[in-house]
């Protein structure tokens, strides 16, 4: 019979003897492996190098201006078209920014923050500004809120997105609750896609403060692995209800192109978004245009860049499929970690016995595996069941990674059992 | 005998009648000049397409680092370091950001504002922020500080640099005064280059405010055209007084290579630069490293970038040279416009008779000739004296120019002659 949290002491002790023993053989190999954060792997990237080697015929955009001088704010027309037509948003409510879109966001953040949205009181004066997080979520979602000194509420997620009643209750009752947190596609970490009702109701409900915002980061918007998830156009939905300007929508190339040196947007409604223009052209003169021009010329249409995901995809569903199989092998048949097969997105997200996360990234460590920090996915990083890890699969080779997984298994199973027998 | 403003009524009258009758002809030209920006020409940016056109051996950079990946926030090692030689600042002590000197001032300005400097109290939390703002200055350092609502205070300069009785009165007695805005070598838009004695005073100065900063906006920093002018290290001369982190300093690429797609830097003491080091790891993942890696290879060491800039100051050299000596031609027996001849930077900036510069401007607009808005060059757009206008020479054809400043030439003069006569 399988180990499983009913198992006798007995049982226990037994496996447990068999768990340190496997756990002190893998330590001896002094292992050097890391599942900790999303970062493609080397042949994703090679996949991108054409952006790097084309040589552009000109210098001069579709509209006439010269890439590499001064001026237009927004982002080259061709790029803000080609976005626009990938992801169902008005051509002139894009603007293309810098390189990340994470940086988009806090500067986002930091405006409302500074100076209000659309004659709002600056949020800075406020005593208490609150923001809803859907759990488990992203680390630097969270960390930028602390940066703020923002007061984050735990949302729970099912595998249709957040729990709406919870979340509509809260927006109409209480005017500090200013942000809400979304990667509404293969979110990171648990893959969950928010379905049409959820999006719908975003769109639609009733908020106490007049600038509650939506952070709708849609990072994983075209990274499909196994599935074609469609997700609705919360642009559309918000336009049934004059919600536009509620809605701060990021993308970006960094898990397309190149992390760090790809493309970044942001879009809203007509009025934030020409609000955010006016306050972009106090902060620079522009940004980085011909990286712009590359990436459009490299991809040139939707299709062009859903050809080139279904190649990444093909990558990372390699190395997911060895994270799950394994899963499978070792905990299909017991309660010991639970998970979701994510569609898409950069992680598997797992959840161990109560109080069991901590102990398992730490066996881990020692054993030469690097985990992101347990914790990390919740705001304060307080996972308030000590289960919650997030598996990143992307960077290490498949070879690398059959070690890592099986070095995390022995580990997850080591830090239940102890943990069993402690209570026994 | 020539015009000036001494000129009899009866002598002005006929000057006037010829300005016109000049000014109609140009007009009836329909032409289309402008000499309003900072922008390099064309001409200008093809110096540099071999950034865009090189084929990089390799992407792992001297560290071992993957420059496509995520990672090495503060910018590689060989860009820092080869700015490190460049400016004679500690490697460890800059930050490469991104495209944008200007954005990262407007940055630094705002996290001050939103969190303090080095424990301070946050400057939104103040009652006043006042700031020094050496004048003539960059209209873009005055709409960044209008935007954040500091008050601006006027500082004169003169070819030494600001005031620096003034500036030490007043930053010993004001604890609001939080910032002093300097564009040190050939400053924008007077070319002033700051002397030895004026760098000390600023590095040793007492201030009120603890968190009082320097905004050390290098922009000009190795843009020499007549001159060779070099500036003092204010790092130097800072750490003699335990004053390093007062500056930040600030330099970019992008009027050495590409606007908009250059890299830009940002400097400080150890505890200041530290500081921002955390700050930015919430905001952002890292820049671009791509470019930064294609900017060092371009260069590779201080020595060819001083080599490329030399190749853009003799470009810049026949159309300063356009300038000026038109200037002279018109107006060195008289005292209808005054100037000072720029060693380096991108700017000619003139002064007309009081109360002439916005109409020298309108003028001239209604000729086809666009010139930077009079008033730009001072806090609030308001130039107390409307005498200042700030020619930008560069981005026009050296055959484009020669029509412009003719135009220009008639303007000033057309304007100061309606101006006498109505006075007499």
């Amino acid at each position: 019979m399988s180990l499983s949290s009913q198992s006798s002491a007995d049982e226990l002790l037994k496996a447990q003897q068999k768990l340190i023993s496997e756990y002190d053989r893998l330590k001896s190999c002094n292992l050097s492996l890391d599942m900790s954060r999303g970062k493609p792997a080397a042949a994703q990237l090679d996949l991108s190098n054409g952006i790097l080697t084309l040589q552009l015929d000109s210098y001069i955009n579709c509209e006439g201006n010269d890439v590499r001088n001064y001026g237009i704010l927004t982002g080259i027309k061709e790029c803000r078209h080609l976005f626009a037509e990938l992801l169902g948003i008005k051509e002139d409510n894009i603007i293309i920014g810098g390189n990340s879109s994470l940086n988009l966001i806090y500067d986002s953040i930091a405006r409302y923050f500074m100076f209000g949205k659309l004659g709002s009181t600056p949020w800075s004066k406020l005593d208490k500004v609150k923001v809803l997080c859907p759990v488990p979520g992203y680390d630097r979602h969270f960390a930028i809120c602390e940066e703020f000194g923002f007061e984050m509420i735990n949302i729970p997620m099912d595998n249709n997105g957040p729990d709406m009643d919870m979340v509509e209750k809260l927006v109409k009752e209480d005017d500090s609750i200013k942000i809400m947190l979304c990667v509404p596609l293969y979110s990171n970490p648990n893959g969950v896609c928010y379905s049409d009702e959820v999006v719908e109701r975003l769109a639609k409900m009733e908020t106490a403060a007049e600038d509650f915002t939506i952070i709708w980061d849609n990072a994983y918007g075209i990274h499909h692995v196994y599935s074609e998830t469609k997700l609705a156009n919360i642009f559309e939905l918000a336009a049934k209800y004059g919600n536009e300007d509620r809605i701060l929508y990021f993308f970006s190339t960094s898990k397309i192109t190149f992390p760090g040196s790809g493309v970044a947007l942001i879009a809203s409604g007509d009025k934030a978004i020409a609000e955010i223009k006016r306050r972009f052209g106090i902060m620079t003169i522009g940004y980085n245009k011909i990286n712009q021009i590359r990436t459009y010329s490299f991809f040139k249409t939707p299709g062009g860049m859903m050809e080139h995901m279904k190649k990444l995809g093909a990558m990372l569903r390699e190395k997911f499929d060895v994270v799950l199989n394994k899963l499978d092998e070792e905990f299909d048949d017991n309660d010991l970690l639970t998970w979701t097969k994510p569609g898409g997105g950069y992680f598997i997200s797992v959840d161990t016995l109560p109080g069991c996360a901590k102990e398992t990234v730490r066996l881990a460590k020692e054993c030469g595996l690097i985990l992101t920090e347990a914790g990390a996915t919740y705001p304060y990083k307080k996972d308030p069941n000590d289960s919650n890890i997030r598996i990143a699969p992307s960077y290490p080779t498949v070879e690398e990674l059959k070690k890592a997984i099986e070095v995390f298994c022995i580990c997850v199973k080591l830090a239940a059992v102890n943990k069993l027998l402690k209570e026994k």
